[in-house]
């Protein structure tokens, strides 16, 4: 069993990114828009801050009130699309209620879209092709799974969770991948029966749920949730300590999915850059 | 064992249709563009063309030498999406190998995208959002199963071919649904273990694949499938006449799939005109 190390080789991602923005005049810029004070968001805005400042990425965060309206949050987008020194925006999820997600992310330009969660990016993945930016999280997993020499052509994947921003889009690209995918969710019946037969096995459920009688001898195995447990301390949806004796690769949490998501996010931001300077 | 009878559906359907258009002042309008004399294009571009006019629609065809430019094409379809006497555009694929077809699908407003094809209404699908139009031949399988008054909800589906007309979108449809899928094609090993769990099995290959020995004990299976065969008859991708022994429903070929694409032309043609008439 060989544990897929995201922290380490988030960190490789990260330094090549570094000195490659080293030897930039001009330097790539990550503007990240932050509504209302969700204690979650604002460390996660901070990390990928700290972040950007360590590869010498310019970043800056915008805090808007709990009660800015979508029109209001709307403009500030195109704001930052019409803004040239502007090649990356983000646009922390999740947004207050009365505000509609969809219709505000659907303003941000799609070669500054470092999300890759506008229609015409997340379109592109459907139809096979190169979006401006992937989701950061199926890029990071992509990513693992590729820098640790590991074939996914050929192999049946059994992802777990449907969501627009992991679920969906990673069963589209490991598909791409020439993997036979199957897509699980809540309404899934024999979930066992599914799992059993994943040689790549991804579940994305936020609840603790993969168990070692799920998983077949020498699958793949990772883990994309993260949970705060009583105790205080993350874990993922996966028993990690009773699915380590029979996965060939498994993800730990955190350490694993968490810092590849954060290399894919310098990677978009780094990758727009360069197609807005080509 | 019964027949999935989408010509009688789709025949019902198109009636459905006839009515609600005979009660409008102003007519839906459908315009096709076919570049070139590929033989079989001709045949579709007809029928669908026929189908409008017995229908009360308008319907244009625009036919272009082979030798039309890609730019020529999209200017074509600039005017026709500025024409507001036009309700629904329909770019007759394949095109001719020196136009890249994805850049020219680009170009139809997706209001008037009947097909379903652009990265904005694909968009919307991945997002398990409504689009202005679903791709026809997905939205005619769905539209086949409801009728029938066939539950998805739960069932695990089975799709085989993974193109972006036909087995991607019907994947995320069949998802939104509740389904449980899996996505399989030519790089699938151990094909007959997987479609052997299929509730739905949906073969969309074009070859002659599917026997009894592939298909579980009172399976639904759709066949997408249109081969010539020497005899000059129509046949599908499933040997209909020893899976229909296992099969709870099987939709025939020809008779099946066919007509409720046609059907689900006409409803997109008729929803993007009544969306544009609000």
């Amino acid at each position: 069993m060989q544990i897929l190390d995201g922290k380490t080789l988030g960190k490789e991602i990260q330094e090549e990114i570094r000195l490659e923005v080293e030897k930039l005049s001009k330097k790539p810029h990550l503007a990240v828009i932050l509504v209302g004070d969700n204690p979650a968001s604002k460390i996660y805005v901070n990390t990928k801050n700290k972040t950007c400042e360590r590869l010498g990425i310019n970043s800056t965060v915008i805090t808007l009130p709990e009660n800015t309206t979508e029109d209001e949050l709307k403009l500030k987008i195109k704001t930052l699309n019409e803004d040239s020194d502007v090649n990356a925006i983000l646009v922390q999820l999740p947004l207050p209620e009365h505000i509609n997600t969809a219709n505000c992310i659907k303003e941000i330009s799609p070669i500054k879209d470092v999300d890759g969660f506008t229609p015409e990016n997340l379109g592109a993945v459907i139809c096979g092709k190169q979006p401006y930016a992937y989701p950061c999280t199926p890029f990071g997993i992509i990513t693992l799974l590729k820098r640790n020499n590991i074939e996914i052509s050929g192999k049946h994947a059994v992802v777990i969770g449907r969501s627009n921003i992991v679920g969906k889009p990673l069963s589209l690209m490991l598909l791409k991948e020439n993997a036979t995918v199957t897509m699980c969710h809540s309404k899934t019946k024999n979930l066992k029966e599914i799992t059993k037969t994943a040689d790549i096995l991804v579940s994305a459920t936020g609840n603790r749920i993969i168990t070692k009688d799920m998983v077949k001898k020498d699958a793949i195995v990772i883990d994309v949730g993260i949970i705060r447990n009583k105790e205080g301390k993350l874990e993922g949806d996966v028993y990690f300590d009773e699915v380590k004796e029979v996965a060939s690769y498994i993800t730990p949490v955190p350490g694993g999915v968490g810092p590849m998501t954060i290399a894919a996010l310098m990677k978009n931001t780094f990758e727009l850059f360069l197609m807005q300077n080509k």
